[in-house]
């Protein structure tokens, strides 16, 4: 009954196999590496987008910051929702990697930047000159940090936004899997196609032990940023001298679906998890679920007789306390992961139940 | 009828004559001037603070921001008032200086930080260790941007909270002497007896031609600070040469209280603007005022009367238009300085009433 | 033949075994997981270092900048080798992470220090105050790149100097492994107990996929310092979420010794290497060798025979040409490591007497 | 007898006068006067460059910092000499402003840059792709730190081996009136027409009280460096509010050519000491002087004499001592300025006859 982060699960046994087959003999690193080689066609292929650049990186957090670095000057903003990972979990790494740029919180019920809130902003933006700090970047996230998902047209909606101000775009997809399979979309809808420059594709999340991709889909537009991903990726101590381990685990995730595997997997769990709610008195969701997580709200009682009964999640924000009356809800993050089971879910709803 | 800001008046004689009176001679620089020691000396007196530090810059930016760097690491978080000439108006300076620090914009009427706002903030504030940037610094400012003015015990109740969680407090005191002047107390209560570490006390926009110090209250308490501060106005090109035109200056403005016979004067001009209004219908203000600053509203037809007769002062917000319905009200900031005149004032007024 | 880079090699079984037995199950993630606990217990053992501070990171760019930039301020010079890594091929990484401190390359034969030259340089550093960067920090590399060793007392010469002038020190030790079996003395011998204040411990480069550690020995001489790193990991992007990844690799790095065997191995090949040059005719050696890297020069002709067998290593300097007298020496460098086989040296060694 | 540095020197009256005349009545800031504009047309003339951009800053530190952070990325070398002011006197300010850039010192008699040096440098920069800073620019001083100058043709042939490698070139022009009238050519020769792209032309130590203009000659070439140069001024905090004090004092530093008479006193008072110095048995010169400034060395007991009457000067370098053998020979920096008068120089020259 683990649901406190898909990065509390492991990775499947074809990643491990990945690894010892790229474990065999000598190999170039730093990405000359042939499976880079054959990754970066594989991803082409799969976003349908056969100019983008695609480059590794073992964290999220260095995904985005790097990506947002090479897209947004030093006294650039970056508009994100207030609840964004970049806002609010990365210790300040987009500030510390652009050299000082400023995030822009924005307002947006469950988790969604509201269109208005950004096109508001942006209106009033840059009015007195030199004095603010410039129109710099939209970053996205998707799943979002609520668990919802962005739809390819609400994507479109907020990426064209941005650019009519001439605003490049992110996508932080730590959870892109997720929202991918929760839709009836490609990868190409839900990025390039919409409007999005660049993506964070996150392995580590769905299987994999640290890889992460950043995948620039119109290089020509800006033709300085493949270089510059590398040298600011260099220089943050990202770049990996046995490369080869990054690109084997994420050719093989790639392999026969794997990665959408995973994924429906995860969504499928936390599909379980909500349908059980839905039975249980008491019990309610705090946003609506897209993918493989859940915010829901129930009884401080059943709060606690689930962590009795070993029960891991998080309580959401984490400021609640479980002291207090036992008839009063309580509201809590469930993650579900591609290696929680379906017996595990069944018994936490039971205990849940009471 | 010139209204549109402080910073737009020039420097009373006593400051050309010292100017004159400094310039004799070869003389030491980089602050090892004798004026600078005589200067020193005096603000330690004023403020009744025999341990306090003194620096001078020539902005009011360098001020902030060397101070800010100078007490807060890369990863704090800076609370300020969402208003804050920092957040708003510095191009990202603070963020420039401290290597990426998150200023942390907080709500409050009429441009004060609502003690509440900083409290529920800095509460939640680290809840999850490393991931978020950490609690750093509080930096108010008075006269606020509102033209509201922080009074002793205000300023004292949310230095307190901020020193509950032990964070240092800075004053961005742009116009410290028009709220100094404004409230009956010395210039020791408003700051470091109401707990202030550090303040920028601005003499441009207060008859200086660019000179502003910044004061340390209390070096013991962090030792390596002056050196710190002096290393980074040193790195920051704010370390000047010929020196004792900067210190020079800031003399003549403290001899025979000078500095506040000029805040003085322009609170009185914005309280004959304040009165006149008061007496205008269809005319009113937007925040109370408390020293130099007015906010007002009046219909677009008297903006559009004043504009042709030549007065000179910003819609604020900047996004006003002057098209548009002529009995709508627009709002508008005026700001009084040392050489407006009384018939300026009345001019305006007149012109105001139609 | 692949001696191009210890990095070029894959890793040894124990280490995918590893993986597979940390790969079971959920775990806690960020360094919270049962293993990284002993791995600082195993760590502190091996260092003879109860109160050290251990972290895990990826990339040697990563510990080392990390580790600098938690020991120098901005403003500080950070003396190394003039062929230090940190100075030749992390990009500026230092000075990134620092926030734009200075890196001041000192002389010294086959890449060790020339203790003279600190003790001049230290010297004559800040004579004039505010306006010269400050004394930063000592940073040495051992191994050298020029594949020397530091013995304990030269490390314990070079520190001291530094100590005089109040400096922290660093020790790269991306082949620490290798430094250390080459030489009759412990762990401690080369750090701790001769000065050295953080050690990047290299795992990468001795049979890891991508593990460093790096250990603060005396954290009670800086409180701060643990806690300011992991601040700056985080924020660097560094922190991993699959943490156990990182410790489960370098714990059993660490069991039976397997480190240091690996290590003796990489020396051995590169010795035999060695007493193979030794007797043929034209070739030498550019620097003394201690460990697995060997500089060597031989006749353009011979290079051409090695490269058309397939022999793979780097000309060093770079600049060179195969296309010139044949008969003139060209100078290379030759890195053994722990999956170098006796057969791939006497290959070698053949092709080259031709 | 003062003569430590040109910066000890106070304002003509002609630069008093203008601040007077600046400062009548109210005036719009931040460059926006009408001053500013009669500067800018006045510089473009002066320099025969009708495209150039000027922009104001008080210190010679944030004229080059901000010059440099305009034209040279965070991974980007810097190339001087490594007695460069920048490189040894600003405390890191060009590190801290381009976001952590190297400064490469090269070699060069005189302080002027060896031109074989800056070639083999260049040849060799950037063989291993991303794990090396990048070539970025290159920064020439003139006068020399040494007091010599480089010709048109020498400046030219500097700036045409780093625009071999594409690269911009930078004149930190502290004491550039100096170097100027010391030889027979104008201003755009020995600037845009030998190549430089952007001028930091020092008026500071030319007679004004600190300030300093950036003139960027073909801001064609990089279309947007103006606007980033006033993005990373206010960002700095080196916009002026009270703008008009610069520019009125830079306009009558220009009016009548007072700038060049002012630079063309001081060259002659340092001409008038080098003649005499030439009849004074064991006094000689250490660098040939070309402008204001001369380094000559004389026995340690003429040394102490003028210290004795009062003369002021630097010993050069500073860690030499008064203390040791009389007749042994001390070293020593002697800077001329505007005010310098002969009566001073003829008694420094008589007290060191003896």
């Amino acid at each position: 009954m683990h649901f406190t982060s898909d990065n509390a699960s492991g990775v499947p046994r074809q990643i491990l196999d990945a690894l010892a087959r790229a474990n065999d003999g000598f190999s170039p690193g730093y990405g000359a590496e042939d499976g880079m080689e054959r990754l970066r066609d594989r991803l082409r292929l799969v976003f349908e987008a056969p100019q983008a650049e695609v480059f590794l990186v073992a964290t999220g957090t260095a995904a985005n910051a790097l990506a947002i670095a090479t897209h947004c000057p030093p006294w650039g903003a970056v508009y994100c929702h207030r609840h964004a990972h970049v806002e609010e979990d990365e210790c300040g790494a987009p500030e510390f990697y652009t050299g000082g740029s400023k995030l822009v919180p924005l307002e947006g019920a469950h988790g969604k930047i509201d269109p208005a809130a950004l096109a508001t902003r942006l209106a009033g933006a840059g009015a007195v000159g030199v004095h603010n700090v410039q129109k710099g970047m939209l970053t996205l996230t998707n799943l979002t940090e609520a668990g919802t998902a962005y739809s390819p047209a609400e994507t479109a909606a907020l990426a064209a936004e941005a650019k009519r101000h001439g605003l490049p775009v992110h996508l932080d997809g730590a959870r892109f899997a997720n929202a991918l399979v929760a839709q009836n979309c490609t990868p190409a809808d839900l990025t390039w196609r919409a409007g999005v420059d660049v993506l964070s594709l996150g392995g580590t999340k769905n299987g994999l032990m640290g890889v992460e991709a950043v995948m620039i889909f119109n290089p020509e537009s800006r033709p300085d940023s493949p270089w510059e991903f590398q040298l600011r990726r260099k220089r943050g101590g990202h770049l990996f001298s046995k490369h080869r381990y990054l690109s084997a685990q994420m050719e093989a995730w790639l392999e026969g679906d794997l990665w959408r595997d995973l994924a429906r997997h995860a969504n499928l769990m936390a599909a379980r998890l909500e349908a059980g709610l839905a039975t249980i008195p008491g019990a309610q969701l705090v946003h609506p679920r897209a993918g493989n997580i859940l915010f829901a709200s129930f009884p401080r009682r059943a709060h606690r007789a689930l962590q009795e009964a070993g029960a891991r999640y998080y309580l959401w924000p984490f400021d609640q306390t479980l002291d207090g009356a036992l008839d009063q809800p309580v509201s809590c993050r469930l993650v579900a992961s591609w290696s929680t089971t379906e017996a595990d879910v069944d018994r936490f709803l039971e205990r849940l139940a009471g």
